[in-house]
């Protein structure tokens, strides 16, 4: 199978010309936009992986998964969803418009910038730093990885120019969606947005929402059946954005993308894959990611339609 | 199994108090509130079916999936999705504001009504009464029933009040995106949307796409399996109109609800299922359907995810 | 004070180069858009003008004040503010979003499309024609000019590509705010957007508001004094689209702008102004017109503030 | 006059009922929705008043008015409004969505919140109380009163409950529309909403922009005459918020309100006005003070229209 990936990288690498790399983070500008990789962890702990797997990216918004399964655990779906909701969103990803225009003011989902905010804030913990923690803790335990760590300059960078993170959290604030100090619970947000990850850690991190919740590599339960089949479904309707439905047509698998330039997609049952490509379109997803994924998905048959 | 489909209509026998049936088009506001039906139609032909599955209702919004369907036999992917998008939309099914706001004009996807009024027109035909009877036969074919027909008393009511669906229609021709008579083309489109038929038939729709395209009943290959993998996943990301993404996590399920109360459910590779409820939630879907649904795909585990 | 106006026109001609003429409605864009021309009015009859004050020009959006002042003689004040409101839009002249959006989806102010449609409904009259032939007569009234009528090359070219007016005026109607037949309605609306008249026409109508309501020329009240000073309030709020706010701030004068080019413009208690010049800006009023009316309202002080 | 003002008090006086105080700011909730004043200063220097003249309270987003004046001394017309616009809006006065939705992202005028934060940001100073100082030193020089300063439990009721103004301001940075240190901004725009006047102190402040920029009792400029025209173009158009539009068919005088209860209105070339009485209208405005308005623009024709 290496070899079909490496074919398939090969096939695509060409997309990485249209694309453009975040640059509304000055520390993701300086990303290498060729830098290209497809990395497949499977519920047997089956490893295959070509290109650029030893480069290390930030995770971004792929975090909100964790992020949202960690605020289940904590608080339960009622109390998640009472505060946000499940519904995709036609927005760009860091839209405020829609918290005013609805009537309740929150967010339409967990996987918007408004959303993650908002879970975030139902993580337990006493401050932002311990909510942080909490989630940077799953986020290892579900890679198997004890070294993922925050790359403080791009945590800087996020932190300066994070204006427009901090129009959504004063807004959830006035709207009474949020109680908490905005500051400490955006700290978390962009410490969590910051973990330096690789193409393996999100390979594996997928493997275990794969695996119904169960870590493969030691059959232990990290998430519950139910929460797994809540994240997988709302991975699938919300996961990229204002281009989730075409993905799903094009790709068919629930899947989250980071503005990073990683894409990470669940095969129920059968894998984890993760695609690794700095230069995004236009919804902030990676632009050659997605076209190595719909080859991966055909060649492999990894749809769930 | 008719045994369960008992119990489960009978325990969510309650939703159908909360519900209201459609008034905006007057002749579904006649329709009995009470009634609460479930029929499963799996790919090898078994039934099983409990409630009031000889009730006769219109398919409404459900025959949007057919005329898709139909509208990608005529013109093919490309053309199809030049018009119309496959974003789902967090407006209601008949709103406007988005086709102004959006730079293209193009409808977010062809099961909300502004989406399936391109459909329409896209049906090949000389005139709406041809594209009209195309996608008429092709229900007709996918249900194995050739005395689908029109309910001209719910016909007639809808062309009369249809203006929002006119204005819909007039602003896409002023946009570009139809070019035919817009009366022409609503004629097709609400003639489609008063079709009668029963739960039955709608289960075997379904069944049609469960069984990659193919009938199960014949063998006989109705749609390409890439056009049926397209339309599953549309229907997952927007065939419960504004709610999809909530109908995602609880039921999981590629489905298509109508506001005369049917909802069309399918679980690929196993069954189709039609539940039948015409009290309605806010987003125009059925009330007591959705529990039902969410009951069903637990007991038989049919969540996609 | 001609030698002045000469002055004046020959100081903006240039920026008719920098508009473009109305090119939505096709025989509109057959305009020349090197026509510039300002025809003033005073209240003791009194008249000034230079440029090409004698090209004929189709009235367009300029009807709607007299629609207004119309639909406020046959219905009065209550009547007619309960179906359309009196607030500024910062939406395009033709926009439909808003309608769906507010609560009540009346049209913000009756000088946009939608109010204007709403407007005409409101006009006593059997049908379509009647209601046309009671404003166009005010209209004559007004400009003292029993010969001004419909161009009707401009009046087809509109109703063939009178789309999005058709979908406001069936949102309209599904919405219950207009009752009559859609077509009828839009008939009278076309009929009256494409009379067809001079700068002096205008100019004179402009006076008879200038005049508190009375012609000049023959001391006959044509208008209340209540019905004026509200349809003044209403041309210095929402006037000239978009950016309505801008031209109060520029020039001061209440005014009315349509796509045919021209600008009716009041300076109450002195004089009616109109300036005509068919290429327009991005709002869709007369370019170089905004440009002379700023200097015609600063050399004569004829700013309200 | 002043009989005439205790009637027209008097005859008004039953619209307190009808409103409610602001409730946002915990501190101004408190307020006596009992009271009404009227205290009218002409450009002679007379004064005539009625009612509950004597009562203190915050000017509120009257001091909008005072800080565009200021921004326009210290920055000049281009400056300013390349910052924000002259636009009425539609949106309630402390609305978002327009500044995602608006191409440039400009407020739409500097009389709703966001409009305003960008003028505080414009006055000249090092920083926030520097900028604070500058507007209220003209306050005083325009109301002639040295003695008006911050009612600092409003101010510490505003700063705390003022997310929404933070949402606001954070999104305008950004945009890159302004620069400064939000809270420093903040601080100055919350620390000039909570500065306590009488209605004599407002107008006075009116009677200055009656009388084209100089101050009636000491014949000093204070504003240019073309600064002055532009404040009452916008007040025309702007001052209500989106309710601007019905009170200039109403009442037809360049004003701005507060949600202290206060409506600050000019008569150009005759008097200032103002008006006072906590209750509020849906928009934010006083409901017996736009009462009282209409009644005495009536009674003593005011109105520019």
């Amino acid at each position: 199978m290496n070899k079909k990936l490496e074919e398939i990288i090969n096939n695509n690498r060409k997309y990485v010309q249209e694309g453009l790399v975040a640059s509304y983070i000055p520390e993701l500008a300086k990303a290498n936009k060729d830098h290209l990789a497809v990395h497949i962890f499977d519920v047997n702990c089956n490893e295959n992986y070509f290109g650029d797997v030893d480069v290390k990216f930030t995770i971004q918004s792929v975090s909100k998964v964790i992020t949202l399964i960690c605020a289940l655990l904590d608080k339960g779906e009622d109390q998640v969803f009472e505060k946000v909701g499940t519904e995709p969103s036609s927005d760009a990803f860091n839209s405020i418009a829609r918290l005013e225009t609805r009537a309740s003011h929150i967010p339409l989902n967990p996987f918007i910038n408004a959303g993650a905010i908002v879970t975030t804030a139902l993580i337990n913990g006493d401050n932002g730093y311990e909510k942080f923690e909490r989630v940077r803790n799953l986020i290892r335990k579900m890679a198997d990885n004890d070294s993922i760590d925050v790359n403080y300059n791009v945590y800087n960078s996020e932190k300066l120019t994070g204006n427009t993170n901090r129009a959504l959290a004063y807004y959830l604030k006035g709207a009474g969606i949020i109680c908490d100090g905005v500051e400490d619970i955006l700290d978390a947000y962009f410490k969590l947005c910051s973990l330096e990850v690789t193409a393996r850690d999100i390979a594996k991190i997928a493997s275990v929402l794969a695996n119904k919740g169960v870590a493969p590599w030691s059959n232990e339960r990290i998430i519950g059946v139910d929460h797994t089949r809540i994240v997988l479904a709302i991975m699938t309707t919300c996961g990229l954005y204002d281009s989730s439905g075409n993905f799903a047509v094009k790709v068919g698998m629930p899947s989250k993308s980071g503005v990073g330039g990683c894409i990470m997609s669940v095969a129920p049952k059968k894998m984890g894959v993760c695609v690794f490509g700095p230069a995004l379109d236009q919804s902030g997803n990676s632009m050659a990611g997605k076209m190595v994924l719909e080859e991966v998905s055909k060649e492999l048959d990894l749809s769930i339609f």
